[in-house]
C-alpha cells in the first residue's frame, strides 16, 4: 500500500515501511500507476491529482463534524493515529492537539522553530540568536540568548506537560523538541498512522 | 524633575504628572533647557544627547551587576520601580522580569502583539487572525483564530501566573494584555518610578 502526504513543499510517501520525499514542484503524480492513497494541503497539487484515479483522497473519508472546517487534514489525520494523547507537530507551525476517547478534544498554533526565530530577528537585531533547545528550563534567565530561548521553549513546554497526558511528537523538527519533552514518543510516520486506520475504517483497500 | 525615557521611535516625557511623547526623529533635545534625566535605548538618539550638559543619563547610576550585561535598560528602570512582583513591560517585544526583595531574579523575552501577529501570517495567510484577548483561554479552541489566539496568549498567561507574584503591566499594548491578566495593575509610567528610585539613591537631584 502506497501511502502519500502532500505539503507545502513535498510529497512525503510511504511504501511498506520505507518513506521518502519528492519536491512539489517537479515531481509528477502521474508517473506512479499503482493506487496511492493520499492526503494534501497543497491547493495546487490538488488540482493536478484530481484527474487521476489511481490518487485517493482520503479527506473524503473522515467525519468533518468531529473536527472543525478550517482544521488541516495533516492535523486531523495525526489525531485520527492515537487514542489518548497530545500531539506536537513541529513544522513550519507547531500545532498541539489533544485526542481523549479517540475524541478530538481542541488544539492550538504556535509558531515554528524557523518562524519564531525570524519573528525575534525582526523585533531588533539586539534579538537574532538561534534557540538553544539544551537552556535549563527551571532556571529565569540572566542573558539575552536564554531570555529568548526560554520565552520561545519553555512556555510551550508549561502548557503541553500541563494536560498530563502522553506526548506525541511528530513533524520535521521533532527531533528537536524531544529536547524539550524527553518523555515524549516521536513518531515521524503518525500521520501515515492515522490515513491507514482511516483506509480500515472505510474499508477501501 | 524632567524626566525621559528614550526608545526606538519616542522621546517619552514625565513632567510632573503629565507625560507626553515626542518623535525620537523630528525632536530637538537642545530645545530643552532645564535638567533631563534621561534613559534611552536608541543608539543614534544617544549620541546626539551626549555633548548636551542638562542632559543626564541615569544609566551610569546603575549597579549593573544586579542586572546582565545585554538588558535593556528599560527593564532594568522598570525592575528598580517595584520590591517585588513580576513585571510584564508589552512593547515591540514583551519582556517578563521577576523581583523579589528588590533582587533581579532573571526574566524572559516574548514577541509583542504586532511582531506575533506578522509570525503568523508569515507562516501561512491561513493563519492570518488578530489576536481575541477575549478568548476563553480555558477550553482548548476548535477553531482556527482561536487556536491562534490561545497559542499566543495562554502560554503566556499560564506562565506568568506559575509565579504567584503580583503582575505590574507597562508598556504600549498594557491595556491590551491587562484582559489576560485580569488582577494585575497597568502601571504606564513604572519606568519612571524607578528612574525616581534611581534619583534619590545617587541624591543627584
Amino acid at each position: 500500500m502506497l501511502l502519500c502526504d502532500i505539503g507545502n513543499t513535498t510529497y512525503h510517501f510511504l511504501d511498506g515501511d520505507m518513506d521518502y520525499k519528492e519536491d512539489a514542484k517537479s515531481f509528477n503524480p502521474s508517473s506512479v500507476k499503482e493506487r496511492v492513497f493520499y492526503i494534501c494541503v497543497n491547493q495546487y497539487v490538488k488540482q493536478i491529482l484530481k484527474p487521476l484515479e489511481n490518487w485517493v483522497d482520503l479527506s473524503s473519508y473522515i467525519d468533518i463534524s468531529k473536527y472543525y472546517k478550517t482544521m488541516g487534514i495533516d492535523r486531523i489525520m495525526a489525531c485520527e493515529a492515537i487514542e489518548n494523547g497530545v500531539i506536537v507537530d513541529a513544522g513550519s507551525a507547531i500545532t498541539v492537539d489533544i485526542v481523549k476517547g479517540a475524541k478530538f478534544e481542541g488544539g492550538f498554533i504556535y509558531p515554528g522553530i524557523k518562524a519564531m526565530g525570524e519573528c525575534y530577528k525582526n523585533i531588533s537585531s539586539a534579538l537574532e540568536y538561534s534557540f538553544n533547545f539544551e537552556v535549563d528550563l527551571d532556571k529565569m534567565p540572566k542573558n539575552s540568548a536564554d531570555a529568548i530561548s526560554y520565552g520561545y521553549l519553555k512556555l510551550l513546554q508549561n502548557e503541553v506537560k500541563s494536560y498530563g497526558m502522553n506526548v506525541y511528537l511528530t513533524g520535521g523538527d521533532a527531533r528537536e523538541l524531544v529536547k524539550i519533552f524527553p518523555s515524549s514518543q516521536v513518531d515521524e510516520i503518525l500521520i501515515f498512522r492515522g490515513m491507514k486506520n482511516i483506509i480500515k475504517k472505510a474499508d477501501i483497500c
